[in-house]
């Protein structure tokens, strides 16, 4: 029997992934997709709209056949060790291959980045680092590091800006750190772009817009046919449940309480948190109402959206350097 | 200048404690009142029901002439502590007295129960001991003690089932022990009894049952005839500006989370918790929808209601033994 991985969120599971499973046997032959899931918290540092027991029912009433949980120290790290946790575990239940949606669509270019940015790995982050120093933030570092790197050789590479693509990328590079034998497979996402809002023609629509929907209207038939029946039976019993969604904002009140609890050197023992930002917690914390508000007074160039919530999710849970 | 120190909680100040200020002035002579208070975090473990700078202006417009902050370790500290904390302070602020209500109204029987069980100490803490090993409650196996030693000498005691006159049993012991030469004055408490709710025809209510009115109901008019006009002023300031008073189910929500973020082994660095408690903690904090249902929960003959509330303020303050 051969299985085929895949590596998601299902934040929550519609229609673009029910396409993404589908593709994913056809385009491999296989007779089984395991997905390898986040659990409550998420690569870009958010609690789940809903409980990991509700997607993952979504998921096995939709295609995929078995869904196993990305530890949370991989779900919430960065891009690589995130990309790292999740191949391993693919490789580790034997999935003959892993499979992805890209903007790209081939396989071919994102074989030549992994090898350009593999063989020239030192060049590569010295080039970011000159970046970073030079006042610009870190994924635009590695974005024109990655233009000069190309320069090296006349082959056909992906285009890094595009997130789908970063993914696989990732995907692929960790393959190749762990020395997998599991083959990477790709074909072209269709549909909506991944921050685009709900297209009201197709039914098609990206995660992002999606969870917008349901967050800002708390109208979930207004994404009724962007959803497998299966997904929506349970954001709707979600809903009955517990009235809304969840986002950070709802958490607001025991996240600054968390941060408030400790002195600014105790703070530093959390997970990411370093470089004196523990002060500037501790400072809006106190100060702030909402969870938007806080963000938008701690952010700065140096600190990503992503990356700052990464680190309140390891605050939020206790999770420690440790 | 003379000085009188009082020992108050002022939760909230009321016409009792008006009376208190200008008796403990008569009996003493002295220029001036200073009050000892307890912070935000009160003696028998709740939050106090507006801020301590709330409870300052009370004070300071209704007779009282400074005000001390008794430090939370004191504040938060069983009986002992808080009076040794507290006398400590008036003593190094040179204050030459210091005034307390109480049920018995004389100094005499105050010092023949202090100095009755200074010298009989080893026997009385065998006898409590004794008691709480048979199964009684730490309090009653303290009063039992108690009576057992006053068969010793024929002598005017104090009744120390008297709540009042325990506390003052406690200063003039703290005063013993800390080998302090000022000097205790006590009279007769008038109107309420300590725990009895409003009474309709007095001027005169505890602060429990005035708590409990507007706790309970919310309503601050039924209260205004047990108040100075200050205290009133205060009170309804602070409910304009949050709506409500402070209590402990408003604080359920953070309190929970606080006891979840740890580990049983992680829960008894903080004060006060030991003994195996920290297992209940967690299961019932976890199940637990208010702050009464998880007291109901955790409450045993072992632990009285203000030992378990004295080791949530820590656990919610995040006080460590350490």
């Amino acid at each position: 029997m051969k299985a085929v991985g895949v590596v998601v969120e299902y934040n929550p599971f519609h229609n673009g992934h029910y396409y993404h499973v589908q593709q994913s046997k056809l385009n491999t032959n296989a007779d089984v997709v395991i997905a390898v899931m986040s659990g409550h918290f998420l690569q870009r540092g958010e609690p789940s709209l809903v409980s990991k027991w509700h997607r993952t029912k979504m998921a096995l009433q939709s295609g995929v056949d078995a869904v196993i949980e990305l530890q949370y120290v991989f779900s919430t790290g960065n891009a690589t060790q995130f990309a790292e946790g999740a191949i391993f575990l693919l490789s580790a239940i034997q999935c003959e291959s892993f499979a992805f949606g890209s903007e790209q669509g081939d396989i071919e270019p994102f074989l030549n980045t992994a090898n350009l940015i593999e063989e020239h790995a030192d060049e590569y982050n010295f080039l970011i680092k000159e970046f970073v120093s030079s006042g610009l933030s870190y994924p635009v570092s590695l974005y024109k590091a990655y233009e000069q790197l190309k320069q090296k050789k006349n082959q056909l590479y992906i285009d890094l800006s595009k997130p789908n693509n970063i993914l696989g990328y990732h995907y692929i590079a960790a393959a190749k750190k762990l020395n997998c034998s599991i083959k990477p497979v790709t074909f072209m996402r269709i549909g909506a772009g991944y921050h685009d809002d709900i297209q009201k023609d197709s039914s098609i629509a990206s995660a992002t817009g999606i969870r917008k929907a349901l967050l800002d209207e708390g109208n979930l038939e207004s994404s009724k046919a962007y959803l497998p029946e299966a997904s929506y039976k349970e954001l709707l019993l979600w809903q009955q449940q517990f009235g809304k969604f969840v986002h950070w904002e709802a958490f607001w009140p025991l996240l600054k309480y968390a941060i408030m609890r400790y002195t600014p050197e105790d703070l530093t023992a959390f997970a990411d948190v370093s470089e004196g930002i523990e002060y500037a917690l501790l400072k809006h914390a106190k100060n702030s109402e909402s969870f938007s508000e806080f963000m938008s007074s701690i952010k700065s160039k140096r600190y990503t959206w992503t990356r700052l919530q990464r680190m309140l999710t390891h605050l939020y849970t206790g999770v420690t350097k440790e």
